[in-house]
């Protein structure tokens, strides 16, 4: 497979075109942003459930935190069987309700917003898809505007529902530079596509790699989850994501001498736990790449993949998810297999 | 490494104990249940968040599927980093915050409940150490009473765990006998303890197993989780757990002829949901284990594991993770690891 089919690829453009597409939402949706969350400050709402599936579940564990760190909401995500197959919805009462979905089509999604509806909670959708099923069952819609996604693999779209999130949180409570902090964010992920290079150059190195586990913790959980996914729908691989603190409850076991370990460690308040956590790793031997501004974890790493801005930690998966993005179209390529059409896999998947 | 060595083992003996441990459990524990049910109503709490990491952590998987569809709350799982690591706990309001800890000594779920606590929120812990740090903090102690448990690998106690569970929910809303299905639960998996013959058979043909995919929904996406967790530590396969939603969402793309797939597919409201999704594992020519007691189910399976009891969905998880259990043993032992001491691991893991 010649390199210029991976720079030919809709995925390739898509993981390129993010800085353009992050520009374009901030820039647009803040009436809506504004108003959802005047809504939340009138009904004194402390509890959000999050409705989704596959990147956009993912999204939904970065709101858990940035959601529960900066504005006191206590964020769950939600059981869409009980709403579906049960048909035993529990009582929502005075929860923010918020259905995530690039498509805005899957039908369990759609009806945990509608039941949400239904029993009166306070209801919104976070989509690329302003006139679909899920954002006619929500209240506030917020349109991503990523533009088609046309590769199987979502990037474009992960990254803009993050910044929803993250502009959400900041609109809720915007103390400490918050907004303008988030504007600056298109410029660093920007300079974070310069990882290319060293990744390009990094990835034959894991052509026959079978497994995987990716860490990350607090803020950075959801990049665990979604790397862990890109690798899994691009390389087939078998990877797993775990937060440090739950790896070492039983997981720790299948460590084995060269067993590849990606660590997401931003700086910030992780960063000790991060380290820390390496030190374990690196006394089991495992072979560690590491995505991360911190000297002392990069230090620690056979494959150190060096994020090339700072950004606040809470909104650094922005930004780390990036280079995890290249690994996985690198790796695919370094593969032979197709980058937009993953095997067994549907732009939009409709489960019940 | 001869038979004897597996009976002698203290897992082996922890698996087989779990209908003594079960029926003390019920006939213990109910005034402290039914104290906790009265403060749930007196309070009129709709939300829960738990606090738990491994085989604990799986029991409150399944709290949300039961509470959410017996008791219609509102369950989450709480993200612990945000009161230890970034010190920026939520607001947890009128909110039940259940511990679940078997040692109760995990510094970072004894951290969610003391916040809780000076919060003024609902606080209980189910725990098998009722004067552990973990049992201090709540307001209400849940000793499940499985003695003391010497194999790292969780059993007996995650057993106990979701008859706690189960037993709260029936306390909560005992309509349509509840109380007495519960009550005829030990002797079911008593009679399930039989399926270690044909398990013991079955397992050598995983010897080279090197990863495998658990999927399990709704009630059984705990079984998932746990069944998947005892086969990482026990036998140190790659072992991911999925709902058979989350699974099309993504993951789908990485099996291949002869990828092995367990799934957990007990009779009742998402049996049909199960055997859909087996068709869709057969086009792609997984091996399918099956732990069931639908013929349809079975029928699809290269491996049948066949239930031999039948019991209510909402308590089926306390007799399909028995299978997984003895699976996972035998699994160890036809690979000659230690079943009581797994590398890497130890019994109590205490996480910041």
């Amino acid at each position: 497979m010649a390199a210029d089919d991976l720079r030919r690829s809709h995925l390739h453009g898509e993981i390129r075109e993010q800085p353009a597409v992050l520009r374009r939402f901030l820039s647009q949706e803040q009436p809506t942003l504004e108003a959802l969350a005047e809504a939340i400050h009138r009904r004194s709402i402390t509890q959000v459930v999050i409705a989704a599936r596959g990147t956009s579940d993912n999204a939904g564990r970065y709101a858990q935190y940035v959601l529960g760190a900066h504005n006191g909401l206590s964020v769950g995500l939600a059981t869409p069987s009980l709403y579906t197959i049960y048909r035993r919805p529990p009582r929502l009462g005075d929860a923010l309700v918020l259905g995530i979905s690039q498509s805005g089509e899957s039908p369990d999604i759609v009806a945990v917003l509608t039941e949400a509806g239904r029993q009166g909670a306070l209801t919104a959708a976070i989509t690329n898809a302003p006139d679909s099923e899920l954002a006619r069952a929500a209240r506030y819609v917020i349109d991503i505007g990523a533009g088609p996604e046309r590769a199987v693999a979502a990037t474009k779209s992960y990254t803009a529902q993050l910044a929803a999130i993250a502009a959400l949180s900041a609109r809720l409570d915007p103390e400490g530079g918050r907004l303008e902090a988030l504007a600056r964010l298109p410029a660093a992920v920007e300079a974070t596509l310069a990882m290319e290079i060293p990744i390009a150059a990094a990835a034959p190195r894991y052509r026959y790699m079978r497994h995987c586990v990716v860490i990350g913790r607090g803020y950075n959980y959801a990049t665990a989850f979604e790397l862990a996914l890109k690798l899994k729908e691009l390389t087939y691989a078998i990877v797993e994501p775990y937060s440090s603190a739950d790896f070492q409850h039983g997981p720790v076991a299948v460590l084995e001498p060269g067993f590849p370990v990606i660590v997401i460690a931003p700086s910030g308040a992780m960063a000790a736990e991060m380290e820390e956590f390496m030190a374990v790793l690196a006394e089991r031997q495992a072979e560690i790449v590491a995505i991360s501004d911190v000297s002392e974890c990069l230090a620690q790493a056979r494959m150190p993949l060096t994020l090339p801005v700072s950004v606040p930690e809470w909104l650094s998966p922005l930004v780390t998810i990036v280079p995890g993005q290249l690994l996985a179209a690198h790796l695919a390529h370094a593969r032979d297999l197709d980058l937009d059409q993953p095997r067994g896999l549907h732009k939009v998947t409709k489960t019940e």
